[in-house]
This record gives structure tokens, C-alpha cells and sequence, in this order.
């Protein structure tokens, strides 16, 4: 263990209802509060009962009625602007992954000037952001738990963190109530973004041993309980944990980031929009199998946790498993897709890479084994 | 799993050397720091080397000359006129859970008027607090990683907790090179307590799913590290183990709080101003035995985590192992004393019990088995 730092400032309310409590947790913070919503929160009816909860709080609400996934940059200028006019003074995210980051994201474009790309790549310092209230209505990117939200730029393509304290959340409401509608490919992606998060922060150079305990605990949740809410939407007790699970993978990530697949991911979403969980599963195995090597040791205890008996195997062999391990639970959710189902093809790889080794270097740099540009383009091919 | 908060907003600084920082860490909540610092800190040059860290990022101090194990609420107010009559606006904390705790009582009540104890029983409400840096120089009392702190109130001999959100230290500076000079004793009772903090916090009423975490984390490597340290107080990789168990417990009872054995202890310590780990250890065995039964899912696993072989156990076998292996741990670092031989006396035990039930009754009420006042004369009967 080398020295290391660790701050979480969010305060978390997890629980069955815990939504009923948003207004007078977000009163806390503000009196106007800016609803940046996902589309699937209007059909649900979660939209309106948050719109409620505010209300008989005295808080009044406004809602940013454009929502995108893998959220353009530009798109967040639209909403910080019409935060501003409307005199906001709190936002508050309903969604999954791509609502919660533009609720961040607006909330810091809504207090500093100029472009987010300056702050992204951190050539301007920025004192002030509105408070953020976040709930998660799905369980996989772990945003509500951390001070990153990810925008893609629509000049360059380029998919692109935001990584700024001012961003953590006030609060994070994680309701599993909330999950018991989702669709079964929002129950498998989203919750595969939960084991990539937590095997990616465990194994990263920049894991440390508070990071590793959160890292650790997620996978063990998330490999039990994943596939319990697969199979059925309406466990609240799998739904408890899988929830759970996710905020605390947030909370590694934010610690120790994530690592090569996530690196080879953010090139696709860029350029091609594809779901965030699903370019990572596409690459995973590859990724595994280039991977394990340089750090047994935490691919053994990856295989532990999800429960493999590694009990009477070298570190080696327990190291190895760990990669059928995470196959059968991708596979058990039916999370094992190829590249080119994705719509990805071998003419885009040579700007996959050079998009990968240039934007997402640092990230890259966490993993035990550091690729060089043919070791991706491997990586990818074997992934078609 | 039932629905619960969580926050911690401590920013922690583990590693070697980070007492280099206290100054540029320091620097960030005040330009004048009233530093509060154990007896030990001086003969050490700890105290010295902050005062230097502190100059050089341009951070003028003073310190209050006044030190007290178990610390009286009087001392707090007389330091609290001392920061105030010194416009000192950060307060720093270097030593044990004595000092780090009348940094904490001394940084609320430089902003509060009235006494202390009005705060403690919540009668009145505050709403600021001069900023805290606290710099542990024992592994123990994990004080540097929440917002209680602990007096005694010399007209009633009662020894109480202020718990209030305000008194979260802003910065935690963890060095294990500060524990390299310690003696035996101080090895011992402040480790101890991590298992105490550790134990109780996971057994209790109030534990969820994040604290348990934090609790068996701590359980496992005290288990393992206090042993190492106890034999070698050079071993610094040990030391960065036991530290980062102190700072794990103390953030598990930040959520879930102490049972049994610290309700039974703060009598001894406000009457006879007994050693806070020591009153503890002479009763945890009658604790343990008195409380498994009640709790023995949770006990197996402090079993598992103290390193019992419980695979081919019940859960039954399992539990009680537990008592055992905290027999054994207590035992090699010499932490077996009994009431006796701390001067508590048989016609003491009225008196305990009096305050027990009254000032301790919400402590003694998380406990999974909760004992009424016979069964608490047993519990101090059999540990005399």
C-alpha cells in the first residue's frame, strides 16, 4: 500500500421510497430546481411523481425537455443557458447515465463561461457549480457516486470526461423501486456497466485500498444479484443490492478510474453512438485475455468474488478463471455481443485507435498491460 | 437490506509522510491554526514538525497548553475562549482520540455559545463550526474519520458523545510513520479499540450494508496487523494496515455506532477516568458471551474475518469460535485486564449502572441482545 487520498462528499439515501423524500432533500440545496430527465422517466410516471415530491416541498420546477444519449456537449451549453434564463438554482437528474452526466454538466456550464472542453482538458479552473440532486433509474453507470460526467464533442467525436469535484453530487437518491419496469436490455447493459466499473477500478494502476474494498464488494453484489433481477424484475431484494452495487462502483471509479475497455469504448460511442455497456461487452473477453496476466494476483480475487471455488487452484489458474466467470454472467444476460452487430467495422478501426491513444491515454495508462496501437487494433479484431 | 443513509465528507490523506502536507492542507480552511496536541506530541517532535509545515505554507499557530485523557467539557470551553481570544480560524488536531476529540469540542463551541451539553443532548441547535484538521498519532480511537467527540462532564462525572455533522474534520492526515516511537501500551489499547469499533459497529442494530463493509474490512486486517505492529512497532507496512483500519472503524461507527461494551465503559472512564480501551477490553469477553447468541450469522463472519477457519463449521460453531479468536488476538497484545486491576470496585456497579442506562441507553439499545440492569451487574460481575 503506497499513500494515497480518498474523498466521497455525496450524500447518499438508498431505499425502497426513498424518492418520496427528493423534494425535501433538494430544499436543501435550492428553491428552483431544473429537472434534467431520461425519456424513458416520462412514461414511467417517475418524472411526475418527482415533479410532486418538489412541489410539496415548495420547490419549483422547470423541466430541460431534450434528452440524448451519449449526451453532445453542445447539448449541455442548450441546457446550462436555459438553467440561467429560468433563474434555476438546483438541478436535479432523473435517468440513467446520460441524464444524471447533463445534469452535471449543466450544472457547471450554468456557473462558468466559454466552452466545457476548456474545463474537460482542464486549461481552465472553475470555483462554482449549481448543486446537483441525482436518482438513478437504472443500475450500472454509478454517475450519482462520483465527480465525472462524460459528453461527446460534435466537432472532433471525440467522448470525453468531466472531471471536477464541483460536479460530486449534493445528493444521490437510489431507489430500487425504480428499476422494477426495466426492460430487460436496460437491466443487462447498465448492470454489465456495473462489473466492468468494479473489475476495471479493482484492477487499475491507480486502485489503492479503499478503492479496492468498493471495488471488490460490487463485484461480489453485482455477479450474485445481476442475474436474480434478469431473471426477475420485480426482486427488490436483488434490486436492493444490484443498486447498491452500482453506487459503489461509482465510487471506485472515481478513485481508480477505469482501464483499457472503457478506453476502446469511448471511440465508438463517439463516432457511432453505440450503447455505452455494449461496446465494452463487445471487447471484454479480448480485453481479459490480454490482460490477466500482468496482475494475477487481482484477477484471482475478480474470480473469488463471483464466486468461483478458488480454493484449491495456483494463482494462476484462479486468475484464469475469473474470465469464464465474467463470461457466464455476460452471457447469462445475454451481454456478448460482437463489434460488427454493433455496427462497427475494420475500416473504423484506424480512428478507433488513433482516437483511443490520443483522448484516452491516461486511461489507457491504468491498465496492467498497456497496448500499443497493434495490440488494439488485436483487440478489436478479435472482437468483430 | 433495509433503506439508510450514507455520507462521509472527510477528505483522508493516507501514507507515509503526509505530515509533510498538513500545511498545504491546512492552508486551505485557515491562515491561523489553534493546534491542539497530545502530551506525546511534544517529546516525539511531532508537534515541532507541524509547526514547521504550518510556517512554511504560511500558516500561523498557536498552541493551547492544556491536555487531558478523557478530556472535561470545561477544558473544551476554556479552549474554545483561547481560539477565539487568538482569532484563530482553523483548528488542528495532532495525537491521540483525546486531542483529536478536544479539537473537534473546541472548533464547535468557538462558534456556539452556551455550554456544550446543550448541544449534546441536541436541546439546541448550531449551525457552524471552525474547520478541523486532525492528525492521528495512535491507531485507534479513528476519531479523524467522523463527527463524534467525546467529554466528561465534571459535575456529573458523565462522559457523553457530541455528535454533530459540523464537527466532521474537513482533512484527515494518516502517517504511519507517526506510530513508529510508540509504546507497547499504546500499541495495544488503541488497537484494540479499532477491533472494538469494528466489531460493534458491525453487530449493531444500526449496521447497513455500506458500515458492515467498512466493519469487517477492519475486523480483518486489525486481526492480522496488530499482532505484526504489537511485535515490531517498526514494521511500516503493518502500521499503514492498522492506520487504515483506525480510519475504516471510525468511519463503520460513524454509521452504525458502538454496543454494549462502550456503554458500560463510559461510566468507568467518567468516574474513575479509567483508559477507554482498557475498561473496554476487561468486559468484552462477558460481552461476547452474552451477546452471540443473539446476532450468530454476523458473529461467524467476525470469525471468518479474524482469520477462524469456519468452512466446515455451523453457523452455530462459528460464532462461538468468534470469542476464541478475540480471546486470542486481546491476549497477545496483553489487553486482558481485569475490572479489578483498573480500580473498579463492586460498589462501584450502582453507579454505572445508573448512568448506563440513563446516558448510554441509545448505545446499549443497539446491541443485538440488550441487557437490563441485572444483566449488566453480571456482565461487570464477571469481568472483576
Amino acid at each position: 500500500m503506497s499513500g494515497f487520498n480518498f474523498v466521497n462528499p455525496v450524500n447518499f439515501y438508498f431505499g425502497q421510497g426513498k424518492l418520496a423524500q427528493a423534494g425535501t432533500i433538494t430544499a436543501q440545496y435550492g428553491k428552483k430546481a431544473l429537472i434534467i430527465a431520461s425519456d424513458s422517466a416520462k412514461p414511467t410516471g417517475q418524472l411526475a411523481a418527482l415533479v410532486d415530491v418538489l412541489t410539496q416541498a415548495g420547490v419549483t420546477s422547470v423541466c430541460f425537455d431534450r434528452f440524448m444519449q451519449n449526451p453532445l456537449s453542445t447539448l449541455v451549453d442548450e441546457g446550462a443557458t436555459f438553467a440561467r434564463e429560468q433563474q434555476c438554482d438546483v438541478i436535479v437528474g432523473i435517468g440513467g447515465g446520460s441524464a444524471m452526466d447533463m445534469a452535471k454538466g449543466i450544472a457547471f456550464m450554468a456557473c462558468n463561461s466559454g466552452g466545457i472542453w476548456d474545463y474537460v482538458f482542464g486549461q481552465t479552473p472553475a470555483d462554482s457549480a449549481l448543486p446537483v440532486v441525482l436518482i438513478p433509474t437504472t443500475a450500472g453507470t454509478g454517475s450519482e457516486a462520483n465527480k465525472t460526467a462524460v459528453f461527446t464533442n460534435p466537432q472532433t467525436n471525440d467522448k470525453k470526461g468531466l472531471v471536477n469535484p464541483l460536479i460530486y453530487p449534493k445528493a444521490a437518491i437510489i431507489d430500487p423501486l425504480l428499476m422494477l419496469t426495466l426492460p430487460r436490455r436496460v437491466i443487462a447493459g447498465p448492470g454489465a456497466d456495473v462489473l466492468f466499473h468494479s473489475l476495471e477500478s479493482f484492477i487499475s494502476k491507480n486502485a489503492h485500498p479503499m478503492s479496492e474494498m468498493l471495488s471488490l464488494q460490487a463485484v461480489e453484489l453485482i455477479g450474485k444479484y445481476l442475474p436474480q433481477v434478469y431473471d426477475d424484475v420485480t426482486n427488490i431484494e436483488a434490486w436492493e443490492k444490484v443498486t447498491f452495487a452500482s453506487s459503489l462502483a461509482g465510487m471506485a471509479i472515481d478513485c481508480a478510474g477505469t482501464t483499457l475497455p472503457h478506453a476502446l469504448q469511448h471511440p465508438m460511442g463517439g463516432l457511432l453512438d453505440v450503447v455505452h455497456a455494449e461496446g465494452i461487452a463487445a471487447i471484454y473477453m479480448a480485453f481479459m485475455e490480454f490482460t490477466w496476466q500482468s496482475a494475477p494476483q487481482k484477477f484471482a480475487a475478480i474470480a473469488k468474488a463471483l464466486g468461483v471455488n478458488t480454493l484449491n487452484m495456483t494463482e494462476e489458474e484462479a486468475a484464469r478463471s475469473s474470465i469464464d466467470a465474467v463470461r457466464s454472467l455476460l452471457g447469462y444476460v445475454n451481454m456478448l455481443p460482437s463489434l460488427s452487430s454493433l455496427g462497427v467495422k475494420e475500416e473504423h478501426f484506424d480512428w478507433f485507435i488513433g482516437n483511443a491513444t490520443t483522448t484516452m491515454r491516461v486511461v489507457l495508462a491504468n491498465n496492467p498491460r498497456v497496448p500499443d496501437a497493434d495490440e488494439i487494433r488485436a483487440i478489436y479484431q478479435q472482437s468483430l
